[in-house]
């Protein structure tokens, strides 16, 4: 947002005491960091706090390295883990796809015109359909065929691929394909998949036809983590919309497009400023 | 609405085959009834057609009782189930109740000011909690409490309580009660019920404490067709709404109630404004 | 929809009078054409009526020509202007741009993917920076410039561009010039322009900042037909969001970009499909 | 909600500049206050700056006397207006109404079930219609008729009587007059009013017969603060709903009802909860 050009952000989280909002903006203030916007939570179950923090240095020597030092003896008092992001951090962004293209073409639209600051480094699909549209956008396009007989092997060359493009992020953007658990748990927290119903109802495969089955007047999205177990990961956010009893699944197929994208490009901003923290099965995300 | 007043609504359903609009709209013509609004729809899976017309007759002599007979010689020929409803009819409605009164609110508030044009003749509770509420708008409330042992019994008065009061529709309006298998059936395309999520999701008890421990992002309100499996009637409308985090269980329960409201009434509406179709298990839900 | 592959779309609008309906529905039942689809509305206060009519012809021999000739003779009873479009028909269509590229990158997608079935003829604008991306898509890209000056030239060849391609439509997909009170008379009914605000609040340059100004909780957009007076023609479809304070107005502009392009996407949709129709400054919309 | 029971509410205002957020919650960590819930905003062009605390003493003996006593010192350096609000605080409301009972009806009844924890004290109305309604809530009703010869005697009583019940806010739910610059004035930030449009957009009276005569697609209601100019006071909250071509005005104000009532509804909450700051014509609201 234009207010939070050129600022920092620090997140933290650590088990709810007393001193957790302090010991952070103490040490901002200390250091002439000037708050711009702050949000925290404490989840009462989990006893668990988090706190998420935009900020600007109003001293011109203001260095990272040296700020990161210092808080980190005072995080280890409240067994904080923390990080510090730099403005204009662009995260390394991998892109897996199969022969849909609704999601994978907005998220090139948003990223060509940097309306969604990432860096898209590599596609990945086990289909050759979407080369050009990869093309097109000077993007790497890998092309990794994939039968149940070689599955291990493709999905490690796939992690391989994540590896040596330094991607911090793997995008989900109706991949099709089933991910073995040892995948799922290898990419835990670092992948966001995206889900055409609203989760919980409706796992598994072609989530429209059984809407339409169920005679559903809402269809909707849900973008999550991979974790573990496949389409039941922490949840980031859901879209939906209405529909009626003319509408049949191919038409339901059609009309999800659009909310699918949304969802999905929202998940990923959400993921990218920060605004995230796995609190369990389920999500802090704090709003925008 | 107002260029709908004084318009009769003629409502019929058959086999889909050629000339199930015109059989119809030819008679309506020739009676010299003027279609103020017309809708159909034709399923291509079961092979079903569905139509409802909106009518006013220019000749003050029109005689309904002879529109029944003549038209019902027409309808035959193509195995037509319809009906014909008056202008300004009211359903005569019984509404269920325990001790949740957001619903039962709503709905007496829209009653008692004819935003929703039905005729509320009794009020049945296993509780007696809601009775001062009943008396004030000068309704009969029934207090017919149940107990495990009691069930059939219960369930047994409330259908003649019902059938005393003439009601043309039962309205579970957060009864809180699971019905027996036969009075489902008793009450099957005849009862109303709002269950508080998204159906088929979160079925069962306690939903919104479901949905909470999913941790999702959205939840809604279903209101559906009572049928022989509870939970699993034919879908009129549903609702949804935003939630965070920050909200637990008892904040779902509160922020709940008027998406429960709205979405329970506007069943009601397109009920009684015959609107709603069976289609087996879905309905066919004409647009207002 | 699913349901409406290779039907016939008859629309028709008439003075109300008693038989407009029967003339229409008989007809088509007369010449064994199935109806799947009926819709009608009849305007109390301009005592107007029109209807949308799909339709599957069930005789092999269906005869376009010899249909037009045969409905010509009963719709002159009525004084009724209709129009048959044929299965599969695709509208040819102009889009012009100015250096906003979402709508044209959103429709340029729905058109390849043939998600909306439109013929994307040509592309004009006044700055040749979108070339680019219509050469991509095979689409020939007319660079227009436009100077105080040169206006009524430019407009001129415009329009010529636009018959030269034989476009049925024209779309206005954020062109940010201000159209001629010439052009506009030009176009009406056949040019569709997307606006950024919830018209009529915000007309004019900027809406987002006059938005921004007066602090709303909700901003929209609009897509309207263009008629003689600029961002007051009929309103087709509307699209709103929430925003909040910590949306200045640069927010407010990346963040009506989604809300813009489905609007514009909905209303050539709703256009192409033949939902439309002009009842003096509003518009009778039928749903899908 | 249900993690902020038992919590103190603290909400300051004060020029932007290093150390705002620090000079708050280093003193609710010396005093071992545990902060639930903390959110701020810094408005970058009228150099504003806002922060809402919410707040646990874990000390017993934890005295709101001394806490303000002390923090006013700290307070002083930052130029800073706060205010503290103890946990379970029942704002002390007049409703004002004419003779429409939507938006009266819905705040009863939260007010009733305590959904809403507010404690309305008196309610004036310019007609009698509505004092059955008051006096089965137990409610005080004052029926203060209202003529243009009238209207300065009749305002100067409304005071009155809003002073004599100690109203901390004046609630107008379809009151339906205009209030003098002078009433204005002396209600300015301290009285909420539901106006039924889209504001700016459609200012002033009928406004749903404005929205149709515009042939809108979108209707909506504004929850405002009242300030020196009618229609134009600080936005607080908005809702909308979709309408189409086959509703009237009086369709649309039976349709708005809804809409109106869950918007007021929802700035009284904001309100109550202290998440709404005054920025000049424009409001910080911190999001539930």
């Amino acid at each position: 947002m234009g207010n939070n050009e050129n600022t920092w952000i620090l997140t933290a989280q650590c088990p709810s005491c007393l001193g957790t909002v302090d010991v952070v903006t103490r040490f901002l203030a200390e250091n002439s960091c000037y708050i711009v916007d702050i949000q925290s939570f404490d989840d009462r179950e989990l006893n668990l706090f988090c706190i998420r923090v935009q900020f600007r240095p109003l001293n011109d020597e203001f260095n990272s390295d040296v700020f990161e030092q210092t808080f980190q003896a005072r995080a280890n008092k409240f067994d904080m883990t923390w990080s510090l992001t730099e403005p204009n951090h662009k995260t390394r962004v991998a892109i897996m796809v199969s022969k849909y293209d609704h999601c994978l073409n907005d998220l090139l639209y948003r990223y060509r015109t940097k309306a969604l600051p990432i860096n898209i480094a590599v596609i990945i699909s086990n289909h050759p359909d979407l080369e050009a549209l990869a093309e097109w956008h000077g993007i790497d396009y890998y092309h990794l065929p994939i039968t149940a007989e070689t599955k291990p092997q493709q999905e490690k060359r796939v992690l391989e691929v994540v590896q040596q493009y330094t991607c911090e992020l793997v995008v989900l953007a109706r991949y099709m394909q089933v991910l073995s658990a040892d995948m799922c748990s290898k990419l835990s927290g670092k992948a966001i998949n995206i889900h055409h119903s609203l989760l919980p109802g409706f796992k598994g495969a072609k989530p429209y036809h059984q809407a339409w089955d169920k005679g559903v007047k809402l269809v909707g999205a849900t973008a999550h983590y991979v974790n573990d177990d496949l389409d039941e990961g922490p949840i980031i956010t859901q879209g939906v919309q209405a529909v009626g009893h003319s509408h049949y699944p191919e038409d339901l197929v059609a009309k999800g497009q659009d909310i699918e994208s949304q969802t999905l490009a929202r998940a990923i901003k959400y993921h990218i400023e920060k605004r995230v923290f796995l609190f369990g099965s389920r999500t802090v995300v704090f709003a925008d």
